[in-house]
């Protein structure tokens, strides 16, 4: 017996709603053996930067060949295309709207992305309201079904992007980036990562690391109940990049942080023993 | 390998509590291979008229032979009747209580309603709270594999429903109808369908469609994005019913739309040329 | 074929994140045939004491055998020990931080609980703030491919537990309970079991039992539709708890309970007649 194909769902659709319910019927429909998991439908309504970073630092978790549908398309029914990607050996079904611009940047090499517009494989009539449904859906579930990509449609190259924050290096020893997520927690997670920090050091000298919030320095920790009160404090999360948290607190909250927020990280020198 | 039997789940228990998570263990405990879809658990507390819109409308996007769980009931515990109904060749489990209005109206002809009896196939003892538990995931699961409905129990045909709110024809060029549900993107969708639109052309001349809402003119349009304004507009949506939008936008709580509110549509003479 | 080995998840992660998806998509690359499901992710952030009870009020409606994996960690990177238990023919792993209190007490004479050490089933490297993924959900999925627990790590007898609220006996005829948990209903469930009901006649006369909130009379009844006022009512509801509801509202808000508030139960001599 080979394993069920995979498909994952990130969608701005709520829990309160029966469309991602609907999306898994018409899924089972064309294959029932398919194996179809939430990865989150809580995106902000239309908020299409959030569902890029999401499925960006998401995909990776999941096997090879793993299926992909990203539904935040505040322009449903336009001419807008659907799209399928193909890359880092996974692939990605969604609106052409920048919802993949993470996915992009990850491999350029083995990308590929197709117009999708085999009109055989959608649900029928499609409506101008619930593509997920009609057009998604019966994509990801065609293709879990072992169809070849060049199957649904022509490939394209002037597929979508939207600009994503990546930090600036600024005199040689400061990356200046900014919160690009907060989570249930109040955790503010920023867009600096471990493999930028890394440059920070080439060829210089030893240094110690200082996270700047806000005009303060907030203290650079290893885990979070490393410390017991309440104050701000900084880490690298197990996703590699810096995070602002309060332990047993929200940081967003107890200190007003909102996405876009700046952070800098310094290279200092060492002080003297 | 068959196809795994789908059951469906749609309930008021909201997202907090272990209740969901405890019927699909139920489930399971009884058919291990049982594929157990989450349609909503988000249905408001105790809104059977909520339920029964959900399961009427979604049911169809599941394969044939899916066991679709309602589970929505203020009167647990009392003498009202677990019910299995058999209808459009899709199988319902849940109270008596009206949950199934939508579907007693899809298929009169087809129509099969049993009053579950047979005790043994219960969870042992049932409670008074939670027969979602004790009664109907365990018929359900029963069910999927295999067991005749009429192993469960007597045929009914005094099964309890409630008025669901219909489009009314008005001065042969009008239909009255009413918002019937808002989704979490503040879209109000009403109970006017295309279906009874078309009526509204039969022998007349042809003509233009007017959406009046609160003693204003809404504009029909065919797609969310097909505008760029914040202002209020109707279109088809892709299920065939009329919804009254705001495009990025809440019409629920930016126009203070709630469920009853009236809407009609009129078919107005063509305006000469 | 074998049934797919069940793996449970109960967390505080909500349905905002993709913690949830990621953690699936983990376990479905080691165990591709793992049948996952959500208990609930809406525990209280970082409330072991709600997450020790509602495992234990729930896991013992899945099949034997099934791994269950808790996930409500404050210590998160710190030395506090990632542990598998085994009780009662369920596995369970999570964080040694009390979480497990309450399957401790089930079944003392089968409890098994290992110290998780064998790094080589991590995911590499592991961070410090997400072990949900780096450690408990690959631990899960390598034990759900019937990998012995004796090959994670040693057996230890020094885990941590937090004091769970237990009724007293008071005066020979009073349970002194307490509310342990509010459901989205608003019904406020105590710690007061029939089994220890049973207790307060043990060699007694017959007699009446009287159920006393915030030093008032609450009715005990049957089921909820049994009264048709707002007024407040207690039951033993189907797990056999002492619970106060409001039929149609919410006990808790309209009448201030909180986890917490006290209650007894008293047999008092049957009125004569």
């Amino acid at each position: 017996m080979s394993n069920s194909p995979i498909i994952t769902l990130t969608t701005d659709f709520g829990y309160e709603d029966p469309f991602v319910g609907v999306i898994k019927g018409v899924i089972l429909t064309i294959n029932p053996v398919a194996n179809i998991i939430d990865l989150t439908h809580g995106i902000k309504p239309q908020d299409i930067r959030e569902a890029a970073l999401t499925i960006g630092m998401s995909y990776e978790f999941f096997p090879d060949g793993t299926i992909h549908i990203v539904v935040v398309d505040p322009g449903v029914g336009s001419s807008r295309r659907p799209i399928i990607v193909m890359a880092d050996r996974h692939f990605f079904v969604g609106p052409d709207n920048g919802v993949f611009s993470h996915i992009y940047n990850i491999s350029r090499e083995t990308l590929q992305v197709i117009n999708i517009s085999s009109e055989h494989y959608f649900l029928s009539p499609v409506g101008s309201t619930f593509q997920g449904r009609d057009i998604f859906a019966p994509t990801a579930a065609h293709l879990s079904k072992g169809i070849n990509i060049s199957n649904f449609g022509d490939p394209i190259t002037d597929f979508h992007t939207i600009p994503l924050p990546f930090p600036q290096m600024r005199d040689g020893n400061t990356l200046h980036g900014e919160v690009i997520y907060i989570d249930r927690f109040g955790n503010a997670i920023t867009n600096i990562r471990t493999s930028e920090i890394d440059k920070l050091y080439s060829g210089g000298p030893e240094g110690v690391l200082k996270v700047i919030f806000n005009g303060k320095e907030i203290p650079l920790k290893n885990f979070y109940s490393q410390v017991d009160d309440r104050n701000i404090y900084s880490l690298i999360n197990s996703s590699g990049y810096l995070e602002i948290f309060v332990y047993r607190g929200s940081a967003s909250s107890e200190y007003c942080i909102s996405i876009g927020d700046t952070v800098d990280i310094i290279l200092t020198e060492k002080p003297a023993l």
